[in-house]
């Protein structure tokens, strides 16, 4: 079976985008090595990107810039190499590399994809696609950024869940510029049906 | 001067209690017993533990009990003969060992009590007055447990700001029942003026 990881920056306050769709909150200020060596490993990991149409278009108008290869040819190379799907009814056409569009039901084809073996899906920001996945039972992984900060408002990843979800904390790590990243699994809701 | 935290449970959508003040989740489920030695050691920390009317109800109405006194012998011990304050308006008389009421001006108050060399105080829970001493910059430290738990929906500390804060992650600790304790200064914010 393949796994499906939600990989998402939150605030403290739970938030994992601005009101008006902002991210630069979770751009950090201060450098950091050990976190600029973090990005550009999940960057090359193996496995498809998953995308909702907001997040895609964000993502689409800087990766492939000529800003990014400036700013961050490292994560810009991988990210624009890695095999990327965009779940969007109104889109026409994508133009980033190595992207595919689909507009079929979501849940049936992720469903497809997870039945190939090994097979690692990640979802990055794309709270509704998150979400819907959420709700579908279809999600493995959370893996959460923590940033060091309160935005008072904003988007949350979870407004529809109806009930109360429990995970299983995998993995915790610090970083010198205050995110703090943290693992959990599903697995314990699956093996108890809940 | 005085130290004053802000000592809060927190789901991962950011909230420190269900909409009708829910806190069952907050307990753990499973064994933990470096867990249970982490909350008896804060129990018994020094300084004043400051409430607000509801939370401090919740309170009074369980830890002088003969249930907590059977359930929980050494936290029930500390707390019951900590030095505590209860804001509120309402209240005419409090029954918890210890307790002092106070209906004056909370931020004066407090602004007198830091005034104290050394003396810590801690808001256990009490959004309201959390949120009061946020947004009057009286806060020096946040103290999250992070609960691996999504709620869906539920009361927020930080409904109110206007402005994104940003905080210095000092310290974070996993335990094994899934908790993650993370301890945030407010320092930065006072040095840059914002």
């Amino acid at each position: 079976m393949g796994i499906l990881t939600v990989f998402e920056n939150i605030s403290l306050d739970g938030y994992f985008s601005g009101v008006s769709g902002d991210f630069t909150w979770a751009q950090s200020s201060s450098h950091d090595p050990e976190w600029d060596q973090f990005v550009a490993g999940n960057a090359s990991g193996g496995g498809i990107l998953l995308f909702g149409r907001i997040t895609y278009q964000i993502m689409e108008s800087y990766w492939p810039s000529p800003v990014a290869a400036k700013r961050d040819p490292v994560v810009a190379e991988r990210i624009n190499t890695r095999p990327k799907i965009v779940f969007s009814k109104t889109l026409d056409n994508v133009s980033w590399s190595n992207t595919q569009l689909m507009k079929a039901d979501l849940e049936a084809e992720i469903c497809k994809l997870k039945a190939e073996p090994d097979l690692c899906i990640t979802v990055l920001g794309s709270g509704s696609i998150a979400l819907q996945l959420t709700q579908a039972g279809l999600v493995d992984e959370y893996h959460f950024v923590v940033n060091p900060v309160i935005l008072g408002s904003g988007r949350t990843l979870f407004g529809s869940i109806e009930q109360t979800m429990r995970l299983s904390l995998k993995t915790s790590r610090m970083f010198e510029n205050g995110n703090v990243y943290l693992t959990y699994s599903t697995s314990s809701l699956k093996e108890s049906g809940s």
